[in-house]
């Protein structure tokens, strides 16, 4: 029997869940459909639902309970010791931070990103800077509270809150090696394809047909459609709750490849949330483990899988069906030129458009300029030239004036979300070796995903990943389910393979 | 300068807003977006907002604060001393109720009211029965709660919650007679349209385009599209907030007319909430009086001016435009046929479907049920028998086995809205005298209307109603704007005039 004081803990969470869900939703909604007179009224909401969250979570009260219940963890099972660990992390993050800096942070990360909406496509750095000097000054303020109270660096404090133990340790050891390597890696492959012939897309395609051809694609790759839906925002966007993902995606009518892949992207975040073990999922240890796990799963579903010639040649015929026009040549839609454009590589200026070699140089960017910034050995007024010097340096890109595909183009910053970026390269990184361990497992995996069966890389990830939650941790689940520890060079033998063989 | 007192009231209300915020634009979504699979989560989640609403509300450190502020009233301006006194009022109705019923209230009519969705469509009473036992147990728990707290009768109780301080009087003087006048009325108006040549709409007129025209409609109208929306939802209502309205209708392909009369009046509810005064939209006394005066505003917009033969004529070449085509009778279009059609009385079986002649039985009918219901003369399971011998003797229809289009036809009830309906006639009544004042007023105003120029109107409104929010009853609000007291008086001379001169 669960002991007394655990059981209390236990249920004010999942009462703090169901403020999650508020925000969550709300959250989707001020991105898909809030009309721009809404917004203040918005943020205020949105704020007073951080702050309840805050005040529970930071109360003596709850840390007594907490505690208390911790006495007793011999009386509790396996999985309630588990859950009471997180229990504890996540109160203690919220201990670390003051209630004012988390009114202040979410008002100035949440103006600031309303604006920049219209800023950047406005191009508009000058009006930007100040709301984004705001969001740094807090961000500044939160990596000095959490540091002090985990006693480790300012930007890595940013960091755990994204991938909860995984340190920077792992941040900056793979990201010395990737930046070592792919450069000439890109250079090998820029070479190959020089030779190639792209057949491009030939739009218009409506924007009602790509919508259709995205959902069947969903249901493909299992999205549940009872607990889940898909629109449109201005950022494609993985966000709701476990019980109601709401996915988001944009279309251009010139190119459906961009909503296409990005449906793909965000259906593996989907999974991930929509597969969390159902007696938790109200609780800390019930949610995903982390960012570099999440972004595992949304690449493992573009990357591994999506852009794999046997799942294009699977979808080939249903793309052409939805978006087909007597005046298109046929040709492109043979999987085999489909498989060369999704597959081009080149040095591009938007990191959502880029590339899967190029992505990491994109975010090591990021990585860079952020950690200067938090550190204070950066002041946000520079980031255009700091950003331009280094898009110079990794790609050869002339940037100066662009700030709207420049520096602006990410929502990460303007929202206060430093510390996130890194993730997306970890995530690439277990992406390849989570499928490279699926087909060694399983050798008919590529003439499996040829006829669309992906039962198998479900069950894999639901046992290996999903269902596991945040039961373990991310360098543990890593270990468990691959037999080695998390780097990257499943990663780049992927890229080899994929584009130099 | 304020009382302090005052200030940490007034401090505290603002936030409770931010939470109703969050409440309104979670259950718009919940009725216009949410998948199924999500319903348990949300209703959880709503409830968990009352509740924490509830608690603030009911504390005891709220009241003290208040009578606190009472004690030093003198030093508050006039519109500090009417808000204090909406403050309080507020904290004595949740004072009145338990928060386990609170809880439980709230569970059981969310839960009915997600399953009545379908289950209205299935014409299922079997299975609709025991939820709806239960939203009816804790109705007249809730009642006994209120009447023991406010010394008045159970069903009055929950009247007062959408029509505070109007009291029962008002409806069941008025309702008696109408009762009384309304049939032979109805009578001789159906003898006359007996002779009249009805062209009906000649469908399908597509979805779109009525969307389009409904949109046209609602700039029209003074729609604010920078603070708020249009959707779709299976019953039509007005929800969100004063920042950002979320209006809702449902479109059939074979009959325009249902939208358009749809959007025409929800947009008086939104107009009312776009134009509540700015300071005071937070508290309690910057909120809309009450449901009758709510309906006063929709009906005004749907009944008087919508359907008057100038606003016909104005909006008649807009409606040809967007929904004419080749095989539809040109004749249709013209404003004397289309002003026919939307004057045809009917004895219907559908309450929102009702002209405004008959649309007050349905309403009658309504509260001598639920009357019954709340003060326990009638139990859930005799509502079909007692709601189909009503229909009978008002309308001469016969409904037995028939639950789809008769006693399961509203939400109102599967979601524990006893006590609302009177508030629809109320309304009627209110938008007769108010629309009657302005013409009184302004001789010129059917020539405007007929310009499409409603300034005249939004203004009076504006002045009378909006602005006036909850600074004073419903009764002052009436006649101050009227110079007379609220009756049916002139809603009938109205009926007479439209129908039968």
């Amino acid at each position: 029997m669960s002991d007394l004081s655990y059981t209390k803990v236990d249920k004010k969470f999942r009462r703090l869940y169901r403020l999650e869900h508020a925000s969550n939703i709300l959250a989707w909604d001020e991105a898909v459909m809030m009309p721009n007179g809404g917004s203040e009224a918005r943020i205020q909401s949105l704020t007073e639902l951080e702050l309840l969250r805050h005040e529970v979570l930071s109360s003596e009260e709850l840390w007594n309970e907490i505690l208390e219940a911790e006495v007793h963890r011999d009386s509790l099972g396996d999985e309630e010791r588990a859950s009471l660990k997180e229990i504890k992390r996540v109160a203690l993050n919220a201990k670390a931070i003051e209630p004012d800096l988390v009114e202040l942070k979410s008002i100035a990360s949440r103006r600031c990103e309303q604006a920049w909406r219209s800023l950047r496509a406005e191009n508009n750095w000058k009006d930007f800077l100040p709301l984004f000097e705001e969001v740094i000054l807090r961000s500044r303020e939160e990596a000095q509270q959490r540091s002090e109270a985990f006693r480790c660096g300012l930007y890595e404090s940013l960091v755990e809150l994204y991938d909860p133990g995984l340190g920077l340790e792992h941040v900056e050891k793979n990201f010395a090696k990737l930046r070592l390597e792919l450069p000439p890696l890109i250079g090998q492959i820029l070479e190959r394809q020089s030779s190639w012939n792209f057949i491009p897309p030939q739009g218009p395609y409506p924007t009602a047909k790509q919508k259709d051809l995205g959902l069947e694609v969903m249901s493909i790759l299992g999205f549940d459609f009872s607990r889940g839906r898909l629109d449109v925002s201005h950022h494609p966007f993985c966000g709701g709750v476990g019980e109601d993902v709401r996915m988001t995606t944009r279309y251009s009518e010139e190119d459906f490849t961009e909503s296409l892949m990005g449906v793909v992207h965000e259906t593996g975040h989907a999974s991930y949330e929509q597969n969390r073990p159902k007696p938790w999922l109200e609780l800390p240890v019930g949610a995903a483990r982390g960012m570099a796990l999440h972004e595992s799963q949304s690449l493992l579903f573009e990357m591994q899988l999506g852009r794999s010639p046997e799942f294009l040649s699977f979808i080939a015929p249903k793309m052409k069906s939805y978006l087909d026009h007597p005046t298109h040549s046929s040709e492109f839609w043979q999987p085999s030129s489909l498989t060369k454009w999704f597959h081009r590589v080149e040095k591009g200026k938007i990191r959502t458009q880029a590339d899967e070699a190029t992505y990491p140089l994109h975010v090591i960017l990021r990585f860079e300029i952020e950690k200067d910034l938090i550190e204070g050995r950066l002041e946000a007024r520079e980031v255009p030239e700091i950003w331009n010097e280094k898009m110079r340096s990794y790609f050869g890109l002339n940037l100066s004036g662009d700030f709207r595909d420049g520096c602006m183009q990410d929502m990460h910053w303007p929202s206060g979300a430093f510390g996130y970026f890194p993730s997306y390269t970890l995530g690439a990184m277990m992406a390849a070796q989570f499928f490279g361990k699926m087909q060694a497992e399983n050798p008919s995996l590529p003439e499996q995903v040829s006829r669309g069966d992906l039962s198998f890389i479900r069950t894999w990830l639901k046992q290996n990943i999903w269902n596991k939650a945040s039961f373990a941790s991310t360098e543990e689940l890593v270990l468990r389910a691959t037999g080695k520890d998390l780097g990257a060079e499943d990663f780049i033998a992927h890229l080899k393979r994929r584009y130099l063989s």
